[in-house]
């Protein structure tokens, strides 16, 4: 009896395209072969009855109301608002991804795209097109200041490589932070500081009920004219029609939005088409499957061992 | 006498325009007090008669040749086949700029536009123009081979910033070199080795009669397909319509040029609206008119001191 619930199945629940489940059960399945991966649509009346974790990307939550026994569930993803939206009232568990990986590639994508802002690229590219050969004043690094808006995990690596490539780095967080060669603020008085001396802002802040629209056209204002903008992080955490008149007012000059309050941005919206605005489709830090599932594998083991469910989201703060 | 001699006015030569080369003089000569900096449309008879040293940025040979003592010029550029060209057999020594913060702001370029294609930039700019949402696979650094031609300050230099961004690293110079976690290849067969293997290939060799239509359609081929191209140093180490046709047939799938045989890069030229071509108007690396000016004045005052030129262009080798 005892060996049954110590391998009662896990379900697979996502409402991604079938090609792209099988990948992630394929791969999850390779890295904890003792387990028996399902699913959902795969799983009998009884292997439903039995499951008690679930491992969920974008999940149905109708389905996950029809496991009676479902304690905890695993998100692959690092971002879990919406998860938590869905479930509402819930004594269900939610873990949250937390791949060093993901910081790497994160940290990437910030250098890259400050890179492509500090280096004027849009305005190559626009030079281009008008076949104008123009090089701009170059100015360096160290007389730039970039700003991280969020210092977990992601955003201490980033910072980490911005301050290898020659900026002058601040940052800011809910609670005060010290962090080596980062000008560190906190607090609604600490965000207007470090707005007024930045030249390029980097949201990597999760979505919560205090941070959503905390960019709004007030803190934008603050910021220095011809100030730039990069949104790694959730769309809502900028007012974007006070986004879109700093841009029209030229008071910013670019912004760089990988994320948007709709996902997929529907092909009627106006930021497709703003010359000052570079659109990516979720694209900064994708989930490595492989080494995502090797996270949700150790924590499974380590739950099968000890009956603990791993460190999980508060949900009162909001990740 | 002697005082005479030791304090000879120094010429500065060129053809850019009286605004910008008014801008060097002041920088030249704040560097360097003591000097007696003129521009050489100020500089009287006598003045050019004494005149052992110029300070030049592209400058007129016709002017060069009006000064009977001149023994040596300083460029304040890295690049000087072209002032070897308009030289011509020249007994006059030629000492080109080798600044630290070139190489800096190169290897900064080199990241930033291999981050660019890595990060598969001009495709997401092509997908924001069709209002198409759509997340590329993302391939992590460390399954991708970038290849620098040229191992010298810059490439070393460049490397360096490659490799903290996870890249694997080849490199190739004419002398067998060793460098820390550069794959290091010389010779034509080595290079045909290494550019077999090479996803990005980043072009920073001087330009000399070894090195001109290095890449050619034979080179080219050699690459794997859908392999990209980074020229940062000099239009003519590549032949043109072999590139162009590479592109056009996919086989490349992106190059970024900076450089181009004949600059600025005429109106009517293919490579503005090939959609596979980012045109940079040779902003990868300005010279820093600062730090230059600096150096310039080191090696001048060295010259005073010892009456040593100093590490001049082999004019056989070309750099």
């Amino acid at each position: 009896m005892n060996q049954d619930i110590s391998r009662d199945p896990i379900a697979f629940i996502s409402q991604a395209d079938h090609a792209l489940s099988t990948l992630w059960i394929k791969e999850l399945q390779l890295a904890m072969p003792e387990e028996k991966i399902l699913a959902f649509s795969d799983m009998s009346a009884i292997e439903r009855e039995q499951c008690r974790v679930a491992i969920v990307a974008n999940p149905d939550p109708a389905e996950l109301s029809t496991l009676p026994r479902l304690e905890w569930i695993h998100s692959v993803w690092a971002g879990v608002e919406r998860l938590m939206a869905d479930l509402g009232d819930t004594k269900l568990k939610i873990v949250r991804l937390v791949d060093p990986q993901l910081a790497t590639t994160m940290a990437e994508a910030v250098l890259a795209w400050t890179l492509y802002l500090h280096r004027q690229m849009p305005l190559y590219k626009q030079q281009q097109k008008l076949r104008l050969w123009k090089a701009q004043e170059y100015i360096t690094p160290a007389k730039k200041t970039v700003s991280i808006l969020g210092l977990g995990a992601l955003g201490e690596a980033a910072a980490k490589c911005l301050i290898s490539a020659g900026f002058k780095l601040c940052g800011w967080s809910r609670n005060p932070k010290q962090i080596k060669n980062v000008q560190c603020f906190s607090g609604n008085d600490g965000l207007k500081e470090m707005l007024a001396q930045t030249n390029i802002l980097i949201c990597l802040l999760p979505l919560t009920p205090e941070t959503r629209y905390l960019l709004d056209a007030e803190k934008i204002s603050m910021l220095p004219a011809g100030a730039e903008l990069i949104n790694f992080a959730r769309g809502a955490i900028i007012r974007d029609l006070d986004l879109r008149a700093a841009l029209d007012s030229t008071h910013l000059n670019h912004a760089v939005l990988d994320v948007f309050e709709v996902e997929p941005l529907p092909p009627n919206e106006w930021h497709w088409d703003h010359p000052r605005v570079t659109v990516l489709p979720h694209c900064s830090a994708p989930t490595n499957r492989n080494t995502a599932s090797a996270i949700v594998a150790k924590n499974i083991e380590n739950y099968r061992l000890s009956g603990a469910i791993p460190a999980h989201v508060d949900t009162r703060r909001g990740y």
